[in-house]
């Protein structure tokens, strides 16, 4: 008789990931209209059930199912890749101290402040001391992790397990001329005038938009849910129970259909995870990368697609006859695909996005070398923004403090957010490739097959598999980034007449 | 040095309250919108955060810490008087073996199914042997509990300290004749017609009018919310975060009006509790008939009064002019004070709404008995209803099967809603001689006073003192339903020319 079962190990994870859910809802519903005097509260109780999963999460209990299970028990190799996965996450957490947690803990909630206030009053130099300490902090985390790694390859490795900074570097240098050269193409050409975006669309009307979309794409509203945030994130809060929000702006079409599309693909992959062993790596996602490469397989091939478009225009154009009526489908279709070179990241189009993202991966190569002066920070910024972009913030605020990740303590998230459009590009023409007329099918809102595809690619992989070896089982080879070149190329050329 | 102190007594409850806070947040998340695939997993995260809070709640650390300061720390009265209550509240959780919870716990979700079942075939003979099944543990927990006490008070104890059932039936004998004579006046008039409330008034706009009214008696919209599902319910997620919810019914404009008033009493309640010292018996309410109390008086006195449709009625008919138009304020008021005898307890009025409540106590009384043959309920409902209303229902459903309450295992609950009203009429006397012109100023929306009073008189006393004395400290004597008889008498007389 074993002391230990698998069956143990899984009743151990189903547990620790309803806390996990009852945590999601607590920040959820944080996010979706919690009261402002009841924040102090709820920081209260995230802060107390976040204990309860950690005491209970690092307990001598499951240190020691886990190692039993390693050595005394006849596992097949799935089960022996869960452990494997399992140990794995358990001993990155365990190897920091009670006290190291709370140091960083505390430093990135001074940091968040510190940098709250610094763009509210545009000045780097408010927030610089605090990023300082947490750099230093970082540096010593990712020394507890694994003193064998280079330092930003350990918080890569939590992203996207394996994923190191020189491989990160050869696909960005190989990006950079071709993205520049498609750029400078279409700067030559006439500017698409995006205007009719910006009209009055009703709140109620953009929302049952989205929720149409959602329920197009296949979103599952039996299980999960739509909800409207400040910010659109998706959030785990049960095996299917998947939220996602939405922002609508009156005044801009944009903003809701997108962020529905990107939340929507997101949700699609939380959703269509196997969910008979919720909790553990086979249940989980791969990684951030291919996480993103959902959201933007959705948002940018499918909903900035044209086939798309053939089957949704003529509903929008009847929800919003007095905006539309006189825009042809083809002129719709440039307007959502118009390129412009902008200070922010977020607001970025398809093209210049990427130079976001270079632009913050060559800073977190600089902030973890020895000799770099983190006041030269926003100086360093204008120069890369104005090498790859040709413009320059005029305050910080539009430049360095965009973003709120670094504050966060998140540093090796933003490449991710590039490689998830790469691997997008490249499992959609795979996708073409193995579905007979898959555009068409798209123009008859018929997703099945496109869903199978990912289902069985994708999905069902679970976090067995890394984003490299998914790449690899369901397009026969590496990361590639000539698939989103010869995407954008074609998509450009057309569009811009190039 | 002391081995505890009382800040330790705060902080244990701080935490256990939190936790009950996350734990109501599961349970509003999923009236208000959880989709129906994800609500077994909803179902195990309750139960797993219950486990929780019943481990940590009666470790023998929060024991230990309540020997030792009842008996080695000097406290002083108020300290005491908390010790001493949450010492019982302990008791009555702990004198129950893990064995003996569980049993319960299954046989009410066994009941619940049999009931939900029973109702929709409208056949008791489905849901009484779970009843009788029920009635046994009952009466077994209530030995567990205290063995010195008839079993009824056991329960009546639970909601409401030091409540006994004589008490109730002295109360009750003293409240029917008086009513039954009431209801014999108004027989013999004219019926009020109130088929105005049933014509089409839009969702958007009744919510948009509810909202209006929770902020105009004071509801704190900056800590708490409101939100919609199928049964109106007031729940406490955090300090002053304090979640309303309404029923919206296109074709009745009663529903939503009087559930916001409803819990709005109770929600003002909860927010005016101290919340320095938040988790224990001084910041918690006084009984379920205080609470009641405070939700019939905002949802009656105010509520049903002319004087607030003075402030609200122009409102109202502006809102729905196709509908109100030539209805006058006078009318109006009749409308929403009609006296009907009703076989459904929650559609009842504010008179025959007691006797749904005697019948229930009076079966109740019947059910711990020893010589009373479940079998034979629905033919005492029955007798019951036509005693005391002259009606007899035409099936189960309507009749005996009506509520959830039974099946829940909550017996003694009910008298707690008639006493409550009781209390109102008290509580709302004393308030209207003790602030100047309250009638006028509320038809000038000025309820400060009113709020000031219910704070100092009420609110603030919390657990502290018992039902019956906030009654005595506030109105200068016990309950008294001569107030309530009062009160109707002049009411009624007015609106059927009695």
């Amino acid at each position: 008789m074993n002391k230990y079962s698998y069956q143990d190990y899984l009743d151990f994870n189903l547990k620790i990931s309803d806390l996990n859910g009852i945590s999601s809802l607590l920040q959820w519903d944080q996010e979706v209209g919690l009261p402002k005097e009841s924040m102090d509260g709820r920081a209260r109780q995230i802060a107390g059930i976040s204990g309860i999963i950690h005491e209970l999460y690092t307990s001598q209990y499951y240190r020691d199912l886990l190692n039993y299970l390693e050595n005394n028990v006849d596992l097949d190799k799935t089960q022996k890749l869960n452990i494997k996965l399992s140990k794995k996450d358990l001993q990155r957490k365990i190897c920091l101290s009670k006290e190291f947690v709370e140091e960083l803990s505390s430093a990135i909630s001074n940091s968040y402040s510190a940098w709250e206030e610094a763009r509210s009053k545009k000045d780097f130099k408010l927030f610089s001391p605090f990023l300082k300490n947490l750099i230093k902090l970082k540096k010593q985390e990712a020394e507890l992790i694994d003193k064998s790694k280079e330092v930003y390859d350990v918080f890569l490795d939590e992203y996207d397990a394996g994923l190191k900074s020189k491989e990160i570097k050869i696909i960005f240098e190989k990006l950079k001329p071709q993205l520049i050269s498609l750029l400078n193409q279409i700067e030559k050409k006439e500017k698409i005038d995006i205007s009719i975006t910006n009209k009055i669309y009703p709140n109620n009307k953009q929302w049952d938009f989205g929720i149409e979309i959602l329920k197009e794409i296949g979103f599952n509203f039996n299980a999960g849910k739509q909800d409207i945030s400040t910010h659109p994130f998706t959030i785990n809060i049960g095996e299917k129970d998947i939220r996602v929000t939405t922002r609508i702006v009156e005044n801009n079409l944009n903003e809701m259909i997108w962020s529905c599309l990107h939340e929507g693909g997101h949700a699609l992959y939380e959703q269509g995870l196997q969910s008979q062993t919720f909790g553990i790596p086979e249940s989980e996602a791969s990684s951030l990368s291919v996480h993103e490469s959902q959201s933007r397989l959705w948002e940018n091939h499918i909903g900035r697609g044209l086939s798309f478009w053939k089957l949704k225009y003529k509903k929008l154009q009847n929800l919003f006859p007095e905006n539309l009526k006189d825009i042809e489908l083809n002129e719709f279709y440039k307007i959502i695909n118009a390129v412009s070179k902008e200070l922010i990241r977020t607001n970025a189009d398809e093209l210049t996005y990427h130079f976001h993202i270079i632009i913050r991966f060559e800073i977190e190569q600089l902030l973890f070398s020895n000799d770099f002066n983190i006041d030269d920070l926003p100086e360093v910024w204008d120069e890369l923004y104005f090498k790859y972009l040709g413009i320059k913030p005029e305050n910080d605020e539009k430049g360095i403090l965009q973003d709120v990740h670094w504050a966060h303590g998140s540093f090796g998230y933003f490449p991710t957010y590039t490689l998830g459009s790469l691997y997008a590009a490249q499992f959609y023409e795979h996708a073409k490739r193995n579905i007979e007329n898959l555009e068409q099918k798209i123009s008859d809102g018929d997703f099945s097959e496109l869903s199978k595809w990912l289902k069985v690619n994708i999905y069902e992989k679970g976090r067995l598999q890394t984003s490299e070896e998914i790449c690899v089982s369901s397009t026969g080879e590496s990361l590639n980034s000539q698939y989103f070149i010869d995407y954008a190329k074609q998509k450009y050329t057309e569009i811009y007449a190039l």
